[in-house]
């Protein structure tokens, strides 16, 4: 079969992706008019084959996941998604159905997501597959949220569940056994498709002192957080969230401890609130389809600590899954 | 010598290139607050290793190449640049001599073009360098340049010289003999370093109908812009502006004018004028640093027609570069 070229592709599978000011992708670049009062949140991350995904895995969920980490930045900032560009670099296998199943995938969450394509640039890489999306969201000016806001007092927070991903790639790799199906199945699943945590940026806006996205290891987020603030906190590893089939992991294994709170790929939103705010941030996240967790008190001074089980500090070889350690 | 990790690549070489709203890089993302009645545009360009630059080409030029061909898009746009988003695809050979030059030509870029980094990615391809830029800039509501405004009896017009880039190429693959050193290099450096005509786009927001960045064919480009528009051009190949280098290797081998004008990498800019305007754009475009020349009037239609010197219908094998191709 020939494969389309590069215009083709646009016109016939990106094309529709687009909205007003997108000029139906055929014009250079696109124009967006915020609303007034509304700053621009702007956001890329980039995925790579092989180092982000496999080459085998499904084209529709590497598109939703490249996807999906941006609008988890956007909504760790308080914004809400508006649009987003896609530098798509097709690796040495690709073929037009590679590319329609992708731009199904991107189709199905522009719609859950309510984002439109706003432009881009298609090209080859004449090796494996990068997906390198720019996301822009929108917040009143004044209200977006930051990593430097909190301060000792305020107590640290973090949405869903801590592991899933970094256990589900070990399973993704058949290096995970004794766990039941399902739960395989649901931690294979948090890996390939994260799930933004777009419900929160409103109660964000509202409440955080300071918030980020948990995706390159939740005990290295933790210390980038308290970092960019200036404060410190000590945390127990049995006050972080674990599902069930995480809990089942540890259990058989203690050192998947370690893998679930450093690993990484959790896009999870942490974040600080002030006392005063406890029982109205609760009430309010209680609505929503995730669990939200207060993990502990923020403190004075410059340091990360967890604890395990038995009160002892626990060591790590690295606090963060870092894509250039080589 | 070990290399040094993301989080240290960008704190040493990349948080010193960005400015308010980007928290030094040390946030998941960057707040834009733009000017009130003013619009957001928004382009990517990505680059590849081997398809859009040579893996032994300098760190700086790849750095300014990747950047310059959005400054480009974004001139088109009549639109001033505020800031980009990088996300930086390291190749297997990169080293930390490698990141520091690179970030030194962009910082050259940003000083010269007056633009700032607002974050990104940085990630490992395992396979070629790959770079891809999200550039943002701005202008006035309502004052945005497309491609979709030429009407017939418009005056077709473009910056600078076509071709220059295209044979360029053919230079440093060692494809184009006969010349003088000086012009050889002279098509090199246009080939390496893109000159956007940034200076072009005030004008273009006071008097183009229609604009567009050359970049992947001239022939083709204008084939897009009468498309986008619903109109037609003919064209004669000897009203093409062509640098005193292009014209030589023309008359060396004749083959070079089809390179020329389809071969992409130019990086000027294609616009339509009414004819009211000719007087005032051209004495305003007499102050530029290069040239800005009439190539055509504008018809009802829907083709573009070159004539060669004898006055023959030019026919090409292909009228611009698609990256897609394979």
């Amino acid at each position: 079969m020939e494969k389309p070229g590069e215009f083709e592709i646009i016109e016939k599978y990106f094309a529709p992706l687009s909205g007003r000011g997108s000029f139906a992708l055929k014009d250079d670049a696109a124009e967006l008019v915020p609303a007034s009062g509304n700053s621009i949140v702007i956001t890329q991350d980039a995925i790579s084959e092989n180092v982000h995904f496999f080459g085998d895995d499904p084209p529709q969920l590497i598109a939703r996941k490249a996807l999906r980490t941006n609008l988890s930045d956007l909504a760790a900032k308080g914004a809400k998604p508006l649009c987003f560009s896609l530098a798509l670099g097709l690796g040495i296998g690709w073929d037009e159905t590679w590319v329609s199943e992708f731009a199904r995938g991107l189709a199905e969450d522009c719609d859950q997501y309510d984002i439109l394509l706003s432009g881009g640039d298609t090209f080859q890489t004449g090796a494996g597959f990068v997906i390198s999306i720019c996301a822009i969201g929108e917040t009143s000016t004044g209200s977006y949220v930051s990593r430097l806001g909190a301060k000792a007092g305020d107590l640290l927070y973090v949405t869903g569940s801590i592991g899933d991903g970094a256990l589900g790639l070990l399973a993704r790799q058949g290096r995970l056994s004794g766990l039941d199906p399902d739960q395989i199945g649901n931690l294979k699943s948090r890996y390939l498709l994260p799930e933004p945590r777009v419900e929160m940026s409103g109660l964000l806006r509202k409440y955080a002192t300071a918030a980020m996205d948990v995706s390159d290891g939740f005990v290295g987020d933790v210390e980038k957080l308290m970092a960019a603030s200036g404060v410190a906190v000590n945390m127990k590893a049995s006050d972080i969230p674990f599902s069930n089939a995480v809990q089942a992991a540890i259990r058989l294994e203690s050192k998947f401890l370690d893998t679930a709170i450093t690993g990484g790929d959790d896009y999870e939103i942490l974040f600080s609130v002030k006392p005063a705010n406890k029982a109205r941030l609760e009430e309010a996240a209680a609505g929503l389809p995730f669990p939200v967790t207060q993990i502990s008190v923020i403190e004075t001074g410059n340091s990360t600590t967890v604890f395990d089980n038995d009160g002892v500090v626990m060591e790590f070889g690295s606090t963060s899954y870092n894509h250039s350690d080589t």
